[in-house]
């Protein structure tokens, strides 16, 4: 650059309109707060299919799994490493989406263990983190889950969920691994 | 840019040493080799402890485990998501370096409960990935870990392991919640 | 876990289809071969617009530089960080889609100052890298871009893009910031 | 699993210590606010050295510049992305640490075109973001800027910077592409 340019370059103005407000901001890596809900949108979307078996039965509740699948997980990528409850081998992992749904509902011949989890009466769901590991755009959680069912009976279940944050910046499931907890000797 | 800078620009030589061979590469993606490789890593470590175990018994099994767990997890990094096996409630969570060490060898009065899981004389450890999900500089795998005793005896866990690479190119596990496998009706 | 439970479980059979071949796999990270395919695809689109406006006239050029801007860049994001070569302020950065397609091919009133850099008949466009960081599902790199005309002239820009990849494994540019060459005393 | 043990779950008391307030987080995302300390950060630091240089001279400044350059940049992790603003070819590109040091305080007859950047009497180095892409555990930005020296001089650049965050948690700069404003027609 010759010294011409650059004697007028030191007079040259400021861009317009570069006031830090209007900085644009993509973001892409998740927070703590995104991870918290995305983890009460599973409580809920669970106490929901479970009210709608209750109210509507099995068609309807199957309907609502499906789009709970569809929205809240990450099957669209190809997999999802799903290893439910109280799926036992060889069905224990349900890396597709019908085995997902399977797996909230039942009634699919291709899972015949199935009973649906989300079919039991559950009216509370509740999430106590032990740690979270926030990676940048994933997030790892893990810690109990308690769910009560309309009779004030609760079940705890050791549950990992990785959260991917989405192009559309929605959280979705990569990673469910769920177990009912080791009893010691 | 005036005009005689431009034409300047046209003429100029292309850098110095510019061949595609000479590229600078910095890397932190995770490979599937590289996930492979690490989980085979663990697996050889609790071989080897149960090994040191029952030559030289616990204090140098001990300082093995500690070796294992201070390069193999991420405890550096403030916690990690360890819900092993056999460990029950209050303490299902490993989240400590203490607590991780602690299962594998036992011998910690701040874990009672705690037998050595690595104490167990196990001769093989083979792993059977149902799904491995990578995401970025993160990779998590899910399936089956099958252990083989020196009767032969086998027990098989569920497995889910999340490795980071850290700064130095070395995995690290961040999450790893194992189970047993749970027992249809 | 009561005793006659682990017993069963040491009889288990291995769950079916266990083989690694049948392990799925989704991989969000970025290779350096896609990161390599990216940058020829960058050049390859570049010359197809300049050999597309000498055939057909702006229109043509315009639809296809908005195609290209719309496939390889990622402005449904929100925002790309672009600062084109030869961007003057107060309209160096381009961080909307519409700055984009006009420095391409211009003929935009509200970047009255863009001539439509694709619009040069550009012949040639190769890339030396100087170095590339892959940072997990991002990658960047940097080096020189050499554009060489219908005439033979060369003119050579430093160039960073900073590539992402989306959640269908497309590879978009998300930084581009290019500058002709400082020209030293 | 057994119905016995089943109901034993149910009565099962929740683990100890689990209260939101005690979920240990490991959070490896980048936010906003880390972006703009990084950016200030530089600018204080370049300032310093600026200061350095005039107080006591070229020994003192580089030792600071080195160290700024271990701390501010990660050439740990194998090369940095790095075109100053006033390197010429065939050395526009300083993937190497000794380039960078060099870059800030010149007096390295390896690269025999330095002045060192940070000895001319800066006294404000101001930032005006145009966007930033926050990708995770990395975050671009892109913007002006401004340096003003001891008479008031301005001297404005186009300025891009990749952040990456180290495993202590602490912003490194991975790529740093400095290019003086073109000047339309």
């Amino acid at each position: 650059m010759k010294k011409s340019i650059l004697i007028a370059l030191l007079a040259a103005p400021l861009m317009a309109g570069a006031a830090s407000a209007q900085t644009k901001v993509v973001n892409k890596a998740v927070t703590e707060t995104e991870v918290l809900a995305a983890q009460k949108g599973w409580c809920s979307a669970l106490v929901d299919i479970s009210d709608t078996y209750a109210a509507k039965g099995l068609p309807a509740a199957k309907q609502l799994a499906t789009k709970v699948v569809d929205e809240a997980y990450g099957y669209q990528l190809g997999a999802v490493l799903f290893k439910p409850t109280l799926a036992a081998a060889p069905q224990s992992f349900r890396t597709t989406r019908e085995g997902a749904i399977s797996y909230f509902v039942g009634g699919d011949q291709a899972f015949p263990h199935d009973h649906g989890f989300a079919t039991k009466n559950w009216k509370r769901c509740d999430i106590e983190n032990a740690a979270i590991f926030i990676a940048g755009d994933t997030a790892t959680t893990m810690g109990n889950v308690r769910f009560t069912d309309k009779d004030g009976k609760v079940t705890i279940v050791d549950k990992t969920w990785e959260f991917v944050k989405d192009n559309a910046g929605k959280m979705r499931i990569m990673v469910h691994h769920s177990s009912l907890p080791f009893i010691g000797d």
